[in-house]
């Protein structure tokens, strides 16, 4: 799972850390969720952002694997509510346009886009992390005209 | 969801409890998952359970169910892995075949034999609990012929 920590300091964004959770495909599921929820755990212990974004999943075909990935997610969505942190969803098309200004634009140009907008000397790898930064710009671009929905609170 | 907890003491079966975690449907995904989660662990600190069953499951064709059904999922099994409780698997078809001998069997039959093997005064209801039930009734009687898988450990 990919996973992006930004800044926002008087409209500047910065890239504060960024990779991938993994776990070991041979374990139990329940295991590898343990795995990911003390990884999640320990990011946000250490620093304590203040909003979460996630992307909105559509799956057209594979139920198992919406299932797989439905379990996982609701484990990020937990450790989120535990520490009281809001959550705020986004489409792929929400996060192309917020990245480049263009529903259509491809991986490249995203990946190309979030890089310039936080400054990194390279491109973000792998591509799971670089998808994660970019939901986590497409949220700090949006926040101002997003309205948080207060019933989660 | 539904929930039932089962005592197993000298191949004798008797319900501890039983019932369904219900959670406020207008309530944000995080919030509902986290009020799940205080459920599940307030009933793991009650009961001292030993072992965990859950059902497998299949999705035809409702992706957006899948991914929702997959996130209380997998809430349930962090659960269950938090406490180093094991996981046990159980398809619709192994827990008919386990209550009532029969892959066949309908609602009303699986609710039966579940009534007469545990001794309840009455059918479980709602029928989610009733279906908890029916998967502790599978796991006790699979127990000891299914291997544990000890990849999990």
């Amino acid at each position: 799972m990919g996973f992006g920590l930004i800044d926002c300091q008087a409209g500047k964004l910065r890239a504060l850390t960024y990779g991938v959770w993994r776990t070991n495909a041979a374990w139990r599921p329940e295991r590898r969720l343990l795995s990911l929820f003390e990884e999640i755990e320990a990011c946000i212990e250490a620093y304590r952002p203040e909003e979460t974004a996630v992307e909105e999943l559509f799956f057209n075909r594979n139920t198992t694997t919406a299932i797989a990935v439905g379990q996982a997610r609701g484990v990020v969505l937990l450790a989120a509510a535990r520490r009281e942190l809001p959550v705020y969803e986004y489409t792929p098309l929400q996060v192309k346009q917020a990245v480049t200004g263009y529903g259509r634009a491809d991986k490249q140009q995203i990946q190309f886009m979030t890089r310039a907008i936080l400054a990194l000397p390279e491109t973000p790898k792998p591509d799971d992390a670089a998808d994660a930064l970019a939901i986590a710009v497409c949220h700090a671009h949006s926040r101002r005209t997003k309205q948080k929905t207060e019933d989660g609170k």
